[in-house]
């Protein structure tokens, strides 16, 4: 079956000597042109499907509009174009002065020539805590909610859920920052954001990562894959607790590793 | 063993309802800001080491300058700042009119408000093949040139080839796309780039990486896990065999599959 998020394709598969003529899904990837208040701002490497969840995600994450519920609005300019109406006082100094920045699907330090840190006080020390066991709860309910990973093999996942293992939205997407940036998005959307503690990825977790889950408000980033140097020292000092290597029964905690408990 | 591109970390592992303190090597993560002439131009988040192939290969392989051996001089301005020095001539109109663009790990598109998708006439048909015993025996090869990842289980590697076989060199980086550019550029720098013809990439394939082999000329693109939608129809229109899931004794073949031969 085709939907937007795979196609079917001919291909031939050679193994042990043998070829198969065989018509395998893939993934879909397309650019989406983000524009705000109509003009062109940033384009995206995405696979289709949620766009404005990713829009919004992708710029409130990316710090360059504060999200208000009803204060902005947006409208689809074309399959693969999409623009946001939002009044200028929520966009961020440099975007008002109209620093043009862009993005990619796994991008996030675009449209800078110069690195900066993200900067801000540790999320609060609240005495929250998951199990091990919560965790690989979430984790299967992720892996049940990926119908293109399970179509194409060539996909990521983000999901943000309540400590209390509540999955609260799960997204897929060709680039590992969009799964996360539509979770985000779909959020904010839904004015339930807040209510968001844990974010889950499919993938491995580098500084982008980490700083979208802190904008994001959640104290837990758990990834399947490994983490880099720099996702870790950021996690440290921004108050997250940071797990690679989940599967099944096991996870490597990198920082702040008291939240997490046998269970 | 800490070196610039896994650093130790103090880490718990929690495995089967025990808790272990470990030390775990991880895979540096940081900015790399890359100047032309003198004006900074693009930062992107990569595994320190081979900067100044990285540096070459992003700016070739993205469309932004020439590469003519001798005709251009890398200083490095800091641990984390790269100047190109470059004549004018070299560099690509758009530069030239002092747009600026910028990069992260795994990005292509950056600094384009606008898609323009990779235009070209296809690779010469020229009767080159591979066999299946070939692409094996490459992706060997890369994997024992995988040292950052046998440390740490988290960074991508990318290979250029002839072939024949012959390995002409292997990258590693956090980055999936700096893993790519990081071989085009230390090739091109060795003036030896028109010798490679296979691609072989640890990750997934994107567009961008098409864009990248086409760029480098290599006639055969080789992935370990899968392409999506617009890789696939961008390596056909391009001339690229394209080949994904290439594990052990198998692979799928996605475009140009007459050039792959059992063996």
């Amino acid at each position: 079956m085709d939907d937007a998020r795979h196609i079917a394709m001919e291909t031939r598969r050679l193994s042990g000597g043998e070829t198969t003529h065989r018509s395998d899904q893939v993934v879909t990837e397309a650019p989406l042109q983000i524009a705000i208040n109509g003009t062109p701002f940033s384009i995206t490497m995405r696979t289709p499907g949620d766009d404005e969840a990713l829009a919004i995600g992708l710029l409130f994450s990316e710090g360059i509009i504060q999200y208000e519920p009803g204060a902005c609005t947006l409208n689809r300019t074309s399959e693969n174009e999409i623009n946001i109406e939002i009044p200028e006082i929520y966009l961020c100094t440099s975007l008002r002065e109209k620093r043009t920045i862009a993005s990619s699907a796994s991008c996030g330090i675009c449209g800078k020539t110069e690195f900066e840190a993200l900067k801000g006080d540790p999320l609060s020390t609240e005495s929250l805590a998951v199990t091990t066991h919560d965790v690989r709860a979430m984790y299967r309910d992720m892996e049940s909610a990926q119908p293109t990973f399970a179509a194409t093999g060539g996909c990521h996942a983000a999901a943000l859920f309540v400590t209390d293992g509540s999955l609260l939205c799960c997204h897929e997407d060709v680039g590992r920052h969009n799964a996360v940036d539509k979770c985000i998005g779909r959020l904010l959307m839904e004015s339930r954001l807040t209510d968001a503690n844990l974010l889950l990825v499919s993938g491995r977790v580098s500084y982008e990562i980490v700083a979208k889950a802190y904008r994001a408000g959640t104290h837990f980033l758990c990834a399947v894959s490994a983490p880099s140097s720099m996702a870790v020292k950021t996690a440290k000092r921004l108050g997250i607790t940071l797990s690679g290597f989940c599967r099944e029964d096991r996870m490597t905690v990198y920082t702040h590793p008291d939240r997490i408990q046998h269970g």
